[in-house]
């Protein structure tokens, strides 16, 4: 609100000063895609929820609002991967399938706790997930990540007898267990409404224990 | 095109040709929302994919893009509805949990079957449950219809003595599995990408054998 700030706002940005307005960006739109849509919310409307005088600073830091949903999913994934990989190193060798699917949902629901509640990121992976148009960034940035590519291929070894497609199938389903469902757990968190889960701790414990099941399922002859 | 049209445009329209444009702008509603999003969607872009000189028949005829999204869904839940009532009878006082996952999910899939590849129907209602604004509509027509409450009912009776936080949050998994996973085999049909299920029915004892597994799933001391 200074003279010198408002002079300076029109050369271009320190570095350091970038880096607090391209998080302020992404911690406003988080917020705002989860609780409004990620379609209903304008880039206009992201950076004024940011604090940004210049209505186009999403554009000037981001991009385009696939840009900048894209970005949301790497500053996660960075999070969730590295810890991927220490889970990785943990289980290397078991044929355990618990371990495996542990491996896959740890990470997220870990991450989630951290964020405190209410927190957003699994509210707006879910509609990214769902969205015909933006579902690839999804795809590229965190479902093809190396570290859980290489947790789905430990977790196929454990079932060497399971045809492949039906491997294939239930591995989805996971998949849209754990987006969904934290996705769910999320929003009941935050509205404050009755849950059997005290922690994300918990929620991931009963996660694993439906995941778990779905892997080890018989199979029916209709289902071949 | 021709002039008597032109001149009947202008009155109110007749029942029959009411319900017809109704039903056009339903359909077009439908698969432009499955490809291109719910929110990416003007109401004007879904009056001239049905072929209405008028741009605001989508305002005339339902109202809100809600009140929109509101008549697809029940569109398609009366006949879901319907044959689930019919299973309901069937499996009267049943205690297989099979049973009342047949009756959860086949209607949802079999009816799906019944619209032809490709059909958007699944795709849309997983985007519905997705959106924070969109979500209640889905709940209120059909997540709480008479007929799915029963279905709930008979198979809580299946499990008396597993607690009813846990019989809940299995519930709550196998909805999510039913939506996200009849959108994603709804568009592998749609793309023609290679699914090991070559049918809806195939499709749906696969869902059928994890919902099961869902339900019967141990409990692990750290999900309780």
């Amino acid at each position: 609100m200074s003279g010198k700030t408002a002079t300076s706002s029109t050369r271009a940005p320190r570095p350091d000063r970038a880096t607090s307005t391209r998080e302020a960006i992404l911690t406003a739109a988080e917020q705002l895609f989860a609780e409004q849509g990620v379609f209903a919310i304008s880039n206009r409307q992201v950076s004024e929820a940011a604090g940004q005088g210049n209505n186009a600073a999403v554009g000037y830091h981001f991009g385009t609002k696939a840009d900048l949903v894209r970005a949301i999913v790497r500053k996660h994934n960075a999070f969730v991967e590295a810890d991927r990989e220490r889970l990785l190193t943990e289980y290397a060798g078991s044929t355990a399938i618990r371990d495996w699917v542990t491996c896959l949902i740890r990470p997220t629901t870990d991450h989630l706790a951290t964020l405190g509640n209410p927190s957003y990121y699994a509210r707006f992976c879910a509609q990214v997930m769902t969205d015909p148009t933006l579902r690839p960034i999804l795809y590229t940035e965190a479902l093809t990540s190396p570290a859980l590519q290489r947790t789905l291929e430990s977790w196929d070894a454990c079932f060497p007898t399971l045809p492949p497609e039906i491997r294939s199938q239930r591995r989805d389903f996971g998949r849209l267990l754990l987006v969904h469902g934290c996705a769910e757990y999320e929003r009941t968190l935050a509205e404050g409404s009755p849950t059997p889960h005290p922690t994300w701790q918990a929620f991931g414990a009963n996660l694993i224990d439906a995941t778990v099941a779905i892997y080890q399922a018989p199979l029916t002859p209709e289902s071949r």
